[in-house]
């Protein structure tokens, strides 16, 4: 294994338990000031890997803690200089770098705006830690790899242990613990994964689809698809798939499902019939036995995980999906055409 | 013209002319009740073609009315019943039909916990109307293409009438009435438009590039082409392209660029440079002379249109190529495969 990619997403299960037992403390800190500052709700600046992490964000909050979150639109300021009224809203920047000039931009004209600002990065002296009010650290180690891995599920596990100090609950570290053993048993996994992607060797187009809380894994694995194997790989939630783009379907089209159990599997179910009585080649990633009967390719997850922390396991299986996929296609993962490491948007 | 949404779209300067003369003083009272009510943000709850007009929603209140927006995620209260606290939000409910389930009992959820509610429809008898506080009309007459379009344009001037209203200026409908001009101009390029959609007969997958308000544009742009043409269209805002999506460019990549005159044009320009150095085959929708010589297909546009008025009247060139590449590809785009007009999710 020498690709830097592969190398870090094998890292995964000790950075998240780092996180979990090194920056409980702060982010209990966080949760407290969020509380004192009787904060309304949140809008959460972020770009490509990090929005998806965004969207985890965005679903936690509001279902644990019936706190409203939208996405921000960083150009609203950075370009079109409106003067947002912020007080009472919690504004979040998640760039691992730090140095993303747009997000950090928009947590500056926040912080001057009444918000209060927390940052989520793996660099603690970058421009990002340094504008906002409270800085989480990902604790991740350097990510050299181009196509980030290790900082998305930190980013996750980050947002998780938020969501529970909030609610005041103390045993998220060990929840987190728990998810890093879930994420070696997909690991162990990887022999099925790698003979699965051969046949996908010649695929051109795709789609992802989850439905609430993973809808961020759909995101991150689309991501993952078009920078390592230049897949056109579109996300949606199966709710806005049905409204249009399920014209697409014709047989043969690929469709991968990131289906754990939970309040969101009926309706997943649901979809996934119609998917296959359309003729759909299906990718299922589930841990239930009935909707694995309805995969072409079934890839089996462990079994009873809490859906809040299911993000962060199937995420896993997606990286591990687009990895294989890329090899299969005779594609270097580590060097994406056209791409750096930071990309630095206006 | 006997298709269905044809005829739609030839009717959207009327449409719009009566929205403008019809709509204008129910939405100075629901801009007076958002005021009066000192609501701090809001949150969108839309599906489909609707969540498209929200995006624009989400930027026009924003640059225009400092008034922080988000999207809704519906399923956080119909799947995971959670209890949203939502004291000082406005909530949005878009829907033209008014029936789509989960953004009606979204917006029953956000009425029962404290939100101000706000119904966009064609519908005045419609569930999504009874549910909300105020009702704003779309007054588009009959929708009956599954394809919708003046639905969408009207809801757009609908949001661009209430974003007016709260900056209390009060010529908002002349200025609609000034759109409708524009749209029969763009009317007028149809034979242009019809000409140039041969070329992509064959076209399989493409991305669809704005940014800011007219992210809005790209989005729809791309849905239409997806359920009417069945090309796989991913809409990107540009600045999230470059980050792991650019990595899709190889020449002859088709890349629909939507770039009107405004605070984005810079960047927009910077990225079509790009992309022309890549190879990627672009199609730009402008009215600028230098960013039209970097298109392998230009489609100039009326000159000299205001940003926040400019995705009315792109949408339509937007819709005239979806429509006329579903007549190049033999494809009925009345009857795209697979959909109905009211899609129902719970």
């Amino acid at each position: 294994m020498h690709y830097l990619m592969r190398t870090e997403i094998g890292e995964q299960p000790e950075v998240l338990r780092r996180v979990a037992d090194e920056e409980w403390r702060a982010v209990q800190t966080v949760a407290q000031q969020i509380r004192e500052h009787n904060l309304q709700y949140a809008l959460l600046a972020a770009r490509g890997t990090s929005d998806n992490a965004a969207a985890y964000c965005k679903y936690l909050l509001e279902i644990q803690n019936g706190f409203p979150c939208g996405l921000a639109a960083p150009s609203v300021v950075t370009l079109y200089r409106a003067q947002l009224h912020l007080q009472g809203a919690l504004v979040m920047g998640i760039s691992q770098s730090g140095q993303a000039p747009d997000v950090v931009e928009y947590l500056a004209h926040a912080r001057a705006n009444g918000a209060f600002t927390v940052s989520i990065t793996n660099e603690p002296d970058s421009p990002l830690a340094q504008t906002s009010h409270f800085t989480l650290l990902l604790r991740a180690g350097p990510e050299r790899s181009v196509a980030a891995t290790k900082t998305y599920t930190a980013t996750l596990a980050i947002i998780y242990l938020l969501s529970e100090a909030l609610s005041g609950r103390y045993d998220a570290p060990q929840r987190i613990h728990q998810v890093a053993t879930l994420i070696e048993q997909v690991l162990q996994q990887e022999p099925l994964i790698h003979d699965l992607t051969d046949r996908y060797r010649y695929m051109r187009e795709c789609v992802a689809l989850a439905r609430g809380l993973n809808q961020a894994t759909a995101q991150e694995t689309a991501l993952k698809l078009i920078e390592t194997c230049y897949v056109m790989c579109k996300a949606y939630s199966v709710a806005d798939f049905m409204h249009g783009p399920f014209a697409l379907i014709e047989p043969g089209f690929p469709c991968l499902l990131f289906t754990p159990d939970g309040a969101t599997f009926p309706t997943a179910l649901e979809s996934a019939s119609k998917l296959r009585a359309g003729g759909a080649e299906t990718i299922i990633f589930a841990s239930d036995a009935e909707i694995l009967r309805l995969a072409r390719t079934p890839v089996p997850m462990p079994n009873a995980i809490p859906e809040p922390l299911s993000p962060m396991v199937y995420a896993v299986a997606g990286q591990l999906f687009a990895y294989h996929l890329a090899l299969a296609r005779d594609l270097n993962p580590d060097q994406p055409r056209g791409l750096q490491k930071v990309t630095k948007t206006r």
